[in-house]
């Protein structure tokens, strides 16, 4: 393919193409340094100041509150299923979790793995199409935290925020998916993280925002120093080196969200490209979503075809098309359009028309 | 500084530029995928064959067994020192670590904290400027590995294979600093890690090379899946969302490598660099190395200056000459060159042009 595609792929997500020049134009010598990027020593003056203002500029976009640190975690999200029953869940204290779709699921297993924990409800008996009603939840004393997933990917359905939620229970939430994609208040939540090959850079970072109090109650003395948040917080998240260029790039990314309008304006756009496609989707008898309403995600929008072995065709079609990345994650199948920050309306348009001549063709 | 320079630092280190240039020209559009490299899925075919043909490529440069496993994890190397410990200390089974710098002295504070270790010979009395004799050790009964670090890259020192070794003890070394910049007998070994950095790739990937049958050994039930080997080895690296472009990079290092000659030929050009340094400062009495001459390290060559006042305006007027990094590590001080694979032997000898002109101003 000569030309570069829309990108509706799930896992590494499109970034934007002046970003991605940016980077490619100073990739040999940054900022007249001598150096690239991929050199830059991450004890140097010049990389702690980098980091200081990417995190100030993610500070800005979130609004996050001083009583919160940052951390800028290297490798993937999955460690955190693990570091938070380590950190947290001691001296009989459980981890509740909402179990909401496939990651919600494997965050709950891992830390039935290692700590004692429980499910809090559960809609995997109806293929995780809706999210549990709050009525259902049974919450137990005891219980440090609740966590939960707020957008599944796999399943296409998003989580809003759990209430009411007793007192004093911190609430710890996936937002790998969604970070940046709209506004949330910090305050609400005791740990969020997030992996960042989304909305925030390429894959082998993780964010982590934190409510400073927290640390007080977890117990790490026979923890591996790296599994302790204490320690990337008391090191400013320097404690081992760090991905730089994972940083670096999500330093570009929050600087182009800046310059689109922050958070407020993504979030506009990106409830303005799902609705497109659910609305099409809802109108089709050739396409079928079913997620429930209420709870459809706006970031992956899943669907599927009738009759199914059609799909293949289409992701093959679409992706001579430059619309690439529509085949559904391998767990449930089906077909599904990631519509992050960078996918702009254009793509969303170049969907719909191929999905309207696609069913037009096949359509019986 | 309009050109790039001689990066001489050791955290992030130099890279070759036509491997800087090839990762720039393909980075808005991967080999006419319609996308970037830092945009490509994890799962799809096209990154699936990429890693495999950069494990080949390692397995062919290192002439690693069939025996052995390769793993690409994220995140950094500092990781591998809890993950040790936990996957293979248990029913009283101790960890032997020989110290013999700043990171092996950190991996053996970190396995204690944790599980039962213990320490088989340390230099640290003699500021860990030779590496202690063969003859001093103490290995205990029921040592379940012994653990060393071969390149000491704050301290300037190289640790060789420690021998002899009893019978079925396997031994466990952090190569970070020294992987593919000689050969080595992976026969001889049980795990190698190395955090990715320096001669592989960017900050973000550490590889482990494990001899496999010792997963069966490791007992990680109640470890959280991320920290168990077994789990990357049963994946294929795939568990989790690996760094993707540190992977690729890695890719375009080995390519390199192997056009330079291999690992042998690197090593022989490595051993050349490092000798005109230590020839160098062996004549000089402006300039002193302080470490026994006998495990002087290849890579990292730490020297001072007499008076030591000089030392900060050394750093800075050879960073003006595009002679960069030259600062030691903040723990020692003093100055440091590192020689990583891709300093050319140019580098070398404008470091001593620079180094003799120095001298001779200040030379009292």
């Amino acid at each position: 393919m000569k030309h570069r595609g829309y990108n509706f792929g799930a896992s590494q997500t499109m970034l934007p193409t002046f970003v991605l020049e940016s980077v490619q134009t100073e990739l040999l010598n940054w900022e007249g340094q001598g150096l690239s990027i991929l050199e830059l020593g991450h004890r140097t003056p010049e990389f702690m100041a980098l980091m200081q203002s990417i995190e100030n500029d993610f500070r800005d976009l979130l609004h996050i509150p001083e009583d919160y640190c940052v951390l800028f975690l290297g490798g993937a999200a999955r460690s955190q299923f693990g570091m938070i029953p380590f950190n947290w869940l001691q001296d009989g204290k459980k981890g509740a979790y909402l179990v909401s779709g496939f990651w919600s699921h494997l965050a709950y297993t891992e830390a039935v793995k290692i700590k004692p924990a429980y499910c809090v409800a559960s809609s995997e008996k109806i293929g995780f199409r809706d999210i549990p009603a709050r009525s259902e939840w049974q919450l137990q004393d005891n219980t440090a935290y609740l966590y939960y997933t707020a957008n599944e990917t796999i399943h296409g359905t998003y989580c809003k925020f759990p209430t009411p939620i007793p007192d004093h229970m911190p609430v710890v939430v996936d937002m790998t998916s969604c970070i940046l994609s709209e506004p949330i208040a910090v305050n609400d939540y005791g740990l969020i993280f997030a992996g960042g090959q989304k909305n925030l850079t390429t894959a082998g970072l993780t964010v982590v925002i934190l409510r400073k109090a927290l640390l007080d109650s977890a117990k790490t003395d026979s923890l591996p120093t790296m599994l302790a948040y204490a320690t990337h917080a008391k090191h400013h998240s320097l404690y081992a080196t760090p991905p730089v260029f994972n940083c670096y790039l999500a330093g570009k990314m929050l600087q182009w969200i800046k310059a689109q309008g922050g958070v407020e304006t993504l979030h506009r756009i990106n409830r303005q490209k799902a609705s497109l496609l659910y609305d099409y989707l809802d109108t089709s008898s050739f396409y079928r979503c079913h997620v429930a309403n209420a709870v459809r995600s706006t970031t992956n929008v899943c669907f599927t075809i009738d009759p199914p072995h059609l799909e293949a065709m289409f992701v093959a079609r679409a992706n001579d098309c430059g619309l690439l990345g529509l085949q559904g994650h391998r767990v449930v199948g089906g077909l599904r359009a990631s519509l992050y920050n960078a996918m702009p309306l254009e793509g969303v348009y170049a969907l719909l028309n191929f999905m309207e001549d696609f069913a037009k063709e096949h359509a019986t």
